[in-house]
């Protein structure tokens, strides 16, 4: 049986340990930025782990429940991962939304961080 | 008047040269990728220069139009830039579709070049 290329296997088990960490408890995503890290949420830049978790912690639903349609994962030259996951999204009575999000996950000191991630709601305007 | 950051003009630079190609003339895209470069197409991999410029020039539509909704744009650790980007697309007469892709951008000799490129059509079922 043929395994999956190792940074597939990195990427898919950061993308399910994130949504399983953001849909139970997400101040525990802490251990996975670093001051370096940069997070740009519906087009809005925070720089560094404190104002990340200040921003994620700080979203104004109770419950969140993520599913997720789509994820692809690659290598890049600098030895990093590159993950982009397409899903849907349902905060707490609110309707059903796509959304989109792409990391960027490195290893420092043994350890996969996201140094790099960026979200956005799938807001389309289909009309003519 | 306060400039954008580089990183974001790097990204808005190449996010706006990339489509304005891709809908014109889609083989001048070879001078973005190497031999590095990798590309996910709808799930599927391609790596190098070589097989990403046959993907790409062997899509099966004679004319197509992006247009952008949201582009975001950060700077990695390693020097490099991260572009997010989500829009619709119009291949031929087919239906408007949402797209999502996202690219990772290298300096390499004083140029900056694609190493990474991840594209999605947004398929969501939103169905119970």
């Amino acid at each position: 049986m043929a395994s999956k290329p190792v940074w597939e296997q990195i990427g898919a088990g950061f993308v399910q340990h994130y949504y399983q960490q953001f849909d139970s408890d997400r101040t525990k995503l802490a251990d996975l930025y670093t001051d370096a890290s940069c997070l740009t949420w519906e087009g809005v830049g925070f720089q560094g782990h404190k104002a990340i978790m200040e921003k994620i912690t700080s979203l104004p639903f109770q419950s969140i429940q993520h599913s997720i349609t789509a994820q692809d994962h690659q290598p890049t030259p600098d030895s990093c991962v590159m993950s982009m996951v397409m899903g849907q999204l349902k905060a707490d009575t609110d309707q059903v939304m796509g959304f989109q999000q792409t990391f960027l996950l490195k290893n420092v000191d043994n350890k996969w961080i996201c140094t790099n991630d960026m979200f956005r709601l799938a807001l389309h305007n289909f009309g003519a």
